[in-house]
Parts: structure tokens; C-alpha cells; sequence
């Protein structure tokens, strides 16, 4: 079996990780890729790492150069993807590493990015817990349409969904502080992103309850706890080019033991290949995971304050945008969900 | 006038940026370094950056070599200055910026560092305000000795200490997040803080209301706010050398609005040289103060969560170490604040 | 087919980086790791970005654990193989990525090591060119033993070889500079490779001639050109955790155009799978080979100083140490030469 | 005495250094600052990091703003200054941190610039040595213009100058690699100086004689040898904000000792205050002189390659650009040689 892919917004980051990623993949021929003002260059002058691709010519990103194969994955600005996705033919899967399909709430997105919704597709999580306790998992099987979350909320969805599934945990006053890699800001040059700002620093940015991630976090909070969830989120700035630790904290409901929350955790995530709950007294390390596609935490219990502290890290770039796309791609083909997404964490 | 020092610990980082500041410091006389296993070593050999007093020799930290100095500061371990201490003769200022001196509770003390409570000396955060309106200022005048305090502990007091002094932040349910430059940690070598560990990734550590620095920031809060206020403390470990970046929440007292916070923090800081609010719509960075003794911070009012976000960056090793001992020391001996201090932040 | 793998330093820069490309190859199995000082321990607790071998048990480095596979990989301290290897039964593939098998030269073994020469085995750089025009990659077929080259010297042949051996470059007054990631300084707790000290800053070290890669560069450069060539080489530790940057200039031999030099690389490494030289125009960076076996490099012809330079990089813990050994595995072994190393380079 | 400034192109990295740096000058007071793009903001707006000039406003740059000083800081584009130059009254110290006024040859100028040259200022690098004995700092005293040199020709030049002017080095065949922090690629954003490209990566840029440095180095060099010199310059970016580390080589004469070199280059530096030769033993480290206005180096000789070798390290924003300039007005102005310069390196 051969799968013909089209990677559209080729020369970005999250675009550049799904041909880094699909260039192990044993299923998967990428035939196409695209930008905007790049086409007509070389792929190895814009995206050098990825040495097996090169030698591909850019082309434009428009309906034409797109149509034609398997899988499409979307890598473009925000707002971009509405016009391309509405020419796709029948069965294409379209992936979308952008915003516009992640919310249910028309009214949230015309509020946090200012245009029309383009509707909700399929959400690219497979772990996620509902109260039933089915896995988003079984909704991407078959789809032709999936919607990428977002690097914070995959992060944030992770640490504490499990424990808002249980009913463990308190739906008022979440607080999750994260940090995150440079590349979530993107390729485009600015003057506050150069190296010279960024390396040996640290800076918050959106903070207030303003950042577009929070009402996706929100959103899949209070899907998994039956209820409305409430949540400050805290943005930073890292020094460092990948990864996110968010450090996600929230009451845990009276009564309840840290053993009963280890349970929950580990109940939730102890048959996954990509999700873990490290041993206790280890803590994680964004670069246990820069590359790969697992997400990893640990949970401490602060009696003192009655909260639970949940740390997890992932790479923003793979299972935070394209290891969860190309994760979900392989679901909804029916492949082994692990394709092309066999590298460990690269670390020192 | 010639103030004569010693400095104790001189080739640690917290030793070394005392000599750092004092080489510009026009009223003081480094008259002696001292250390343990190094002694007999040229400093230049040991803290080359410090050009000015490169040819010094470092002798032992004994109470011989430290006695008949103006000005003692103490760079030590925790738990090993109280013998120096002991044997230091009257009139000499003894600055401890160690931990030992900071805690008021013996209690607290014993439970978190496991010795015997060495006392309490005045605390050396000039710009704290107590709940009359007056500041720890008044405190350090003609002291004979000071405790400095932790870094942790200076940038979360100076991000909300203004907001429970006026009574506008609830007492319950703080949450802090703070991300420290490796310096923090300090220079004995150990495998997790090798350049190929921390560089490039982030890692949460001591998770779970375990952190010294913990009781610290909770007997400063409860000071200002006349009643005990609890706290959620998670620190990090960012990949640069210096700063800190505290995240620190808590909930607005119904009713109060931004225009109320912003004014509460202004009245608290408006006359501080050290100390600033940024203009709204302007975010704090670590670059900002790095190696000057300026606290940047800047306040949201998130009205979904009903949260106060102070995010305040300091220095850990200026403002949050030597560079507050300093301040304390031209306080206690009637010398003006900013002497040895004017050094602007290091950016890009 | 499954070969059964056992590595010897396992919880090492070296020996982690073996494990990490392992986990990715499809006809090896790891049966055993073994370390020093933590036997006993869980590898996912030493070398916790490897998940796929997270559960194994570290044993002690010994013969007896060591024997009873097909392949033995040695990632152990200079000196430390020599006892072990003498234990290995027949059949045995062992593959030592120290030092001690790298040098034709007992004196300068004992010049720069200060112990008895252990022994000269085929050395592990299938892509270096002999005067005939022959490749080393025919003198690791069927060997069972393999001396992995120095990252330096792997850098270092590399950009220069081709030159050499096609007769266009002098054979006097090379003059190399390179710097390398913190990585190659080893997992050893140091002061000086502190992330505090190391983070924002660059230092030479080993100048003058004494760096223990020198001759190892110099024997290979011999070799090609048929000729002694003498190397002034300066290492520098640039801040990041993996990479080498070899800027390797020689005198160009009078009257040989840049387009011949060209020719001569092109001829060397055109059929090459890891071994690339550049389009005219673009430059290599350390971050196009990060975690990937690729060798990069660019050439310049400065007909003002008569001398080529030749810019090359790898990742030193891949390419430069464990890729360069799987590399030559495969090729022992009969397999196809890139097994366990289709990794693209991560970046950004 | 209080002496006023403007300063030119203050919000980019150069002239928000020489802000930085004049903050702690007693004798000057800043009275003007300009821009281009940025005319009309709050300097703290652009350059936070200048507590003490927060709330001045930024000017457009043209004669009218700058005249009316004592002293006039340039730090514009190359090619920027001459129209401004030309307006500038009698009287007035203008010194120039770009490159329009640094080489003697106006076909250089041409040649590496491709505009008009401008004409030659006296050259701001008061350690700079002549055949005769003498130092540029005679040179520079009562001067009206000031051509501060390029960074990399301040680090290249202090580092092999005393050997050239003694006549201990041989005039061909020089070789220098050198690796730069980002700042020195300037404020502009442009995608290969974000972060995330930048962190984690060295590459190198300019190569094949092509860096405008060259002529200027070659210059120097030549002038202290009094014939000739010929060099091969490779510059590299460093993944970090700042700092520069040269590592010079140039062949010995036959007969001359380490010892002699040694002390040749003691009798150079000996006396000075911000150029230092290091204990044997010890190596230079850019975080020696993060911050401060000193260049420290080490030399080695090599008997093997018959070559010395130089390693200096300086901050490329502080002696290689805005501390040179301040260093050189001092002197002009007659005010003493480290008015505003006592900053010690900011390690770690």
C-alpha cells in the first residue's frame, strides 16, 4: 500500500515537521508540497534538514495543486484553510494543523480570531477521555476530516482531563501556567522573536484570559467533566527552540487521596503507547520528548493547599501539531497508530 | 569614607556577584574573599569575570579571617553560617545570604532544612509594605544584621505583596509559577545541571508544596495581608543562566476592578527606584534585569477567572541575591539605596 | 532476522545515542544494557527519553554480560575495553566507539593516552576515500571488529579527504578550528560544563597541538594523500548540546580552480546516502544533522589567501559517535547501510 | 563638567549599548536620542532594558536633532552617516560605530561596500600598536571624528597585532575563525535570526574572503607589520546573544620561543586596562568579558604546526562597538580612560 500525501504550507514549522516525520513513515509517499511565496524553489533551500525531500519543487497552494491525493495536511495561517478544503473531493482526508475546525463554539471563534467559524471537524486527540469513558480515539476512525488541537491544549487536555473524566477534580479555578519553544510563535521574522531577544530569557505574553488556546482548553475540559470548567492560562515565552512544560493546576475534590488520583491517571493513559504517568519522584523533562510523540507527567498531591499539580511536557511541534496529526491520519487509515512515529525523545 | 568587606563564599555564584557589584561601588574596600576547598587560589583563577579583584588571594572561612571587617557578607551554605556568626564582635553588619536567618517559625525551619532555627534577623526586601503602609525599609536602618531573602521568595513579594497589604487579593488559593535560570541551583556540579541537560528543555522540580521557598513566600504574604494566606508554589528550571520569571495568581476581592489593582500597585511602587510597574499593554522579560537590580512586573486582571496575574521578573542573582544585599547594606549604613547599583539590564 | 545487541555504557552520552537510534532499527534486538556505577538501576530512570527500553534493567559491564550476542557495542571510558574485549568469544561483532582501536600508532597512543596500545582495528568511516580510489566501506565488510573515529576526526576527514586524495590540496599548514557541542565533553558531573557555565558563552580549550584528536586527523589525511599532512587543530565548546562545526581550511595546489575542487567533492560523495556537499550558495548549520547521520558540508575556494575552506557538520553523538557505528554495523553485518538511520535532522 | 550627547540609531543593538554603557558615566548626560522608523515613541517602549532613559522620547535622526552637542554617537547603517556628517558643526566629537569611516583604501571601500567611501577617521582602538612603538591613543587625543572598528577586527586585531608589530609572526598565510553571538547580525528580523533557528545551532556565513571584515583586519595588520599581511577570515554565528571568540593563528619566524612570544605580547598589554593576556593555563571564556569593555586572550604556541595560535575573547556590543567608542571619546575628551566602563563581566 502506497498513500499519496499533500503537505500544504510545506515551508513553515509545523508544515516541515509532518515531512520530517512522513519521511519514516513506511506507507506514506508525499507527492506534493506547497506554499505561498516560496513556489517555484527547492524544498532543500527552505526545509535543508529534510534531506529525502530536496530535491521537490514548491508549488502554489491552491485547490489544483492539492487535489488529486490520499491525504491532504493543512499547515496554514489561520483562516487559510475554509476556500481550499471546500474544493476537496470525496474521499480525501483532510488534516488541518490550524485553528479553524477545533472549536464547537461558533460564537468563541468569531470572538478569539475575528472571522466567520468554518464548523467543527473531528478532534485530533486521540486519548481524550469522555465521562463515558470512551477515547476520542474511536472518533477519528474513518473520518475524512481532523482537526488538529492546538500544542497548549494537547498538553493542557492531557494533564487533567483524566482527572475532570474521574470527577476527582474541581471545575472552578484551574490554573495552568506554560512554557513553550520559539517555534510555537512561528517562522515568520519578527523583530521580538530574533535569537538575540529570545535566547537566555524568559517573557509571558497574552496574559489575562485573552490567549486564543483558552477557550479550546475550556472546551475540552468541560466535555470530559459534564460540566462548565474554568480556566486561567498563563502563557511564557521559553528559551529554548521546542517543547512545552505546562504545569497545570487544580482542587481536588474533598476527600479524595493521591493514591486515588494515580489511579485515575493511571487508568486513563497505562494501555497507551504515547501518553505516560512517570514513576514516582521523577519528574519530566521537555527533552525527554523533543522529536518524539509522547506526552509525559507527573502529578504531585499539595495537601497544603489542596490542589493537584500536574507537570507534562510534549514536543509542540509533534505530538503537540504534526505527530498528533500524522497519529490521527493513521487511525482514521486504519494503520498501526505508531507509523512513522517510532523516534524516541532526543535528548542531551 | 572606605567601608572595609569581607565576603564569605566569594567563588560560589551568589559570592562572586557580590564582587561583581561591589567592583563599582564607590564607598567600599573588598578587603577579603574567603572559601573552603579553594583556598590559597588566585581569585582570577576561580571567578575570572571579576577582573577588578583578580589578583586576590582566597583565604578560609574561618571567624579569624572574617573579623575586624566594616560590612561581612555571607555566601554560604544553608546551616553553616551560625557559628561565623557567632563569633563576629559588635558594630560589624553580618549579611546572610543564606537561608538560615529568613524564617521566622523555628517550626517551619526544622520542618523544611532539618536543623536546629539559627534565629531571625530583619529581612532584607526593602520595598515590602506592611499592612500600616510603612516599608521593611524602616526596618534595615542601622541594622547590624540582615537576611537577605531567596530569590523565589523576592520576585512572588514583590508581585503581590501590594495587592494583600491593600486587601484586594483573597487569601486562599494562590497560585505561583516561577521558572529560574540554572544559577538558582548553584555551582557544585551535579549530572542534571550539565549545559547538555538543562540547555534546550525545561523541567519542573519539587513539586507539591515541598519547596523551601514555600513557608518563606507564606510568612511574607500573611505579613502584608495581617492574616495567613496559603499558597501553591511550582518552580521550574529554565535553560538560561540567570532571571526568574514568577507567574503568581490569586483572586481579586469581589468587586475590585483593574483600574483599583493597577492603582493599588502604583502607590506601592511609584516612588521605587527598583521597583516598577510596566505601562499597560508592555510585558516583563528576564532580559529586562538581567544583572541590574531592577523587579519588572506587570498585572492583568483576568475577569473569566476572576484572577489577578502578576508576572514579575528579576534577576535571581542581583535583585534576588547580591544585588538586595547590597541595597540592604547602603540602607543600614545611611549610604544612598543605588550605590553599586546602577547598572542598567544586559540586553539583548 | 534478529541480532541480538548488547551495549556497554549504556547510560552515557555515547551509549544512550546507540540505544536511541536502536530503538528505530527493525532487525536488531537490545537484550542487554550494562553501566558501572548503577547497575541495578531502571534504564528509564538514567536514560528516560529512550521509552522503548524504559523497562530494562541495567546490568553490571562485564564479560559475562556482555557475551552471548551478536553484536557487542563498546561506549566506554578510554582504556576500559581492552580487558573486556579479550573475553569476547568468536563470531562476536564488537564495536568500540572509544578511542583505544583508532591510532596505527603505538607512540602516539602513548604520547597521548599514556597507556600500552590496545590494538589498531578497521576504522568505522565508510565513506573515506583511499589514494587508489577505494572506499573503507570494503574493509568493514564481514569484520567482527569496528573502531568507531573521534567526532572531530569524523568532521574533520570528511571535509577534507576528498582533497587530499584526489592530490588538488598541500599537504602542509592545514589549519582547523571546530567547535562542538557541550555533548562531547561526556556526562561526568564537572564544574565548568555546568549549564550556568556553559549557556551563552564560547571557550577553546586544548590549544597548541595537544588535542587528542590530532594525530587521528592527521593519520587520516596521510593516508589519503599518500603523504605526511600536518594539522594545526583548535577545538572550541559552543553552546548547545550537540553539533560539531569543523571550518577546515589547506592550501589549494597552484593552479586548480574552484570548479575543479567542486569536482573532486562532487566525485567523492555524489552516490553518498550521509555524506552531502551543499548547492553553491547555501551554508550547512549544525541544526540540518541534529539527531540525523548526515554529514553536510560547503566549500569555498579564497583565491585571495590560496586556500580552500571547507565548512562541515554533523551531529556528534550521531554521525561524529553512534550513527557512524550503527552505520558501520550494517555494513559488517551485510545489511542495508541505513537500518536504524532514516532519521531526518530536528529542527528548528 | 557635564558633557551632553546625542546618540544616533539608539533603539538598535549598538546604540541601545552605548545608552546602556553611558548610563553609569558621571560625566555625560544623554540628551537626545534618535531613530528612524521608531520616531515619536517612549525609548522605554523600544529599549526596556534602559531604566534610566525610559521616558525620553525618540527623535527622528538629522542634522537639526544631533546638532547642538558635545559629542554625537553614530550607530546607523552602513552608509548613513555622511549626509549627517556633513551638517555637523565645528566642535562637535562625532564618533562612528558603523564602517563608512574605518579603511584607508577607498577602492576597498568600494569594492566590499559598492557606494562612495566616505573618507578615514582616526581609528577607534586606543591598544592598536605602531612598528615605531607607539599606540593608536595618541592619535585619538583632542580628536573631532572617531571610526570605531568593526567587532570582528577589534578582536582579530588586539589578538595578533603585538605579534606582527614585533616581527615575530610571518606575514602570510594567517588563518582566523571566528564565532560571533547574534547581535552582531543587528535588530533587522529576518527569518535565518529568529530563535528558533538560531538556538541549539552554529553555522557559518561570509566565507571564502568574501566579509567585509577582511579588508579592515588586513589593514591593521598590516600597518602594525609595516608590509603586507595576508588573511584567511571565516566568521561563524554562535547560539548566543553576544560575545565574540577569535581564534588567530599566524606562523612564527623560525627561532622564536614561546617564551619570547610570551613576552612580546606582555609588553604589549601589559599596562593596560582592558586588553589581557591570561596565566598560562588559562583559557579565555566570552562570559569573562559578557558586559564589560575588557578583550582577554590566551596564546599557545604549537610547535608541531610551527604556528602560534591566539584565542581572544570580547563582547562584540562592548569593546568590539560601544565600549570602544565611549573608551576613545574618553580620550579625546581627556576625561580618564574608564569613565562609564567599570562594569565587570556578567558570569555566569
Amino acid at each position: 500500500m502506497s498513500i499519496s500525501v499533500a503537505v500544504a504550507g510545506a515551508t513553515g514549522y509545523a508544515g516541515g515537521e509532518v515531512l520530517r516525520l512522513l519521511a519514516t513513515h513506511p506507507e506514506v509517499e508525499v507527492k506534493t508540497v506547497t506554499a505561498h511565496s516560496s513556489a517555484g524553489q527547492r524544498l532543500g533551500d527552505l526545509a535543508p534538514h529534510v534531506r529525502r525531500f530536496a530535491d521537490m519543487t514548491v508549488q502554489d497552494t491552491t485547490v489544483e495543486t492539492l487535489t488529486g491525493h490520499d491525504v491532504v495536511f493543512l499547515a496554514l495561517p489561520h483562516g487559510a484553510s475554509a476556500n481550499l478544503v471546500a474544493g476537496m473531493p470525496e474521499g480525501t482526508l483532510v488534516i488541518d494543523a490550524g485553528a479553524d475546525h477545533r472549536l464547537n463554539s461558533a460564537e468563541d471563534w468569531k470572538k478569539f480570531y475575528g472571522t466567520e467559524h468554518a464548523g467543527t471537524w473531528p478532534y485530533g486527540l486521540p486519548e481524550f477521555l469522555f465521562p463515558c469513558g470512551s477515547k476520542q480515539r474511536e472518533n477519528l476512525k474513518n473520518t475524512q476530516r481532523i482537526a488538529v488541537p492546538g500544542c497548549y491544549p494537547t498538553a493542557s487536555l492531557l494533564a487533567l482531563t483524566p482527572g475532570f473524566q474521574a470527577g476527582v477534580l474541581e471545575p472552578q479555578d484551574v490554573v495552568i501556567v506554560a512554557a513553550s519553544g520559539t517555534s510555537g510563535a512561528g517562522k515568520t521574522a519578527k523583530t521580538h522573536l530574533l535569537g538575540s531577544e529570545t535566547s537566555g530569557g524568559m517573557s509571558p505574553y497574552g496574559v489575562g484570559g485573552m490567549h486564543r488556546h483558552t477557550p479550546e482548553i475550556e472546551q475540552g475540559y468541560s466535555l470530559a467533566a459534564g460540566q462548565p470548567v474554568q480556566v486561567s492560562f498563563t502563557p511564557t515565552l521559553a528559551p529554548m527552540p521546542r517543547g512545552i512544560l505546562a504545569t497545570a493546576t487544580a482542587k481536588v475534590v474533598s476527600g479524595v487521596t493521591e493514591q486515588q488520583l494515580r489511579d485515575v491517571w493511571e487508568a486513563a493513559y497505562g494501555n497507551e503507547q504515547f501518553v505516560h504517568l512517570l514513576p514516582e519522584g521523577q519528574w519530566p523533562q521537555t527533552k525527554m520528548v523533543q522529536g518524539s510523540n509522547h506526552a509525559i507527567m507527573q502529578l504531585a498531591f499539595d495537601p497544603h493547599a489542596h490542589r493537584t499539580i500536574v507537570t507534562c511536557v510534549i514536543d509542540n511541534l509533534v505530538k503537540g501539531t504534526a505527530g498528533g496529526a500524522i497519529q490521527s491520519m493513521n487511525i482514521a487509515l486504519g494503520l498501526p497508530e505508531n507509523l512513522g512515529l517510532l523516534q524516541e525523545g532526543l535528548s542531551p
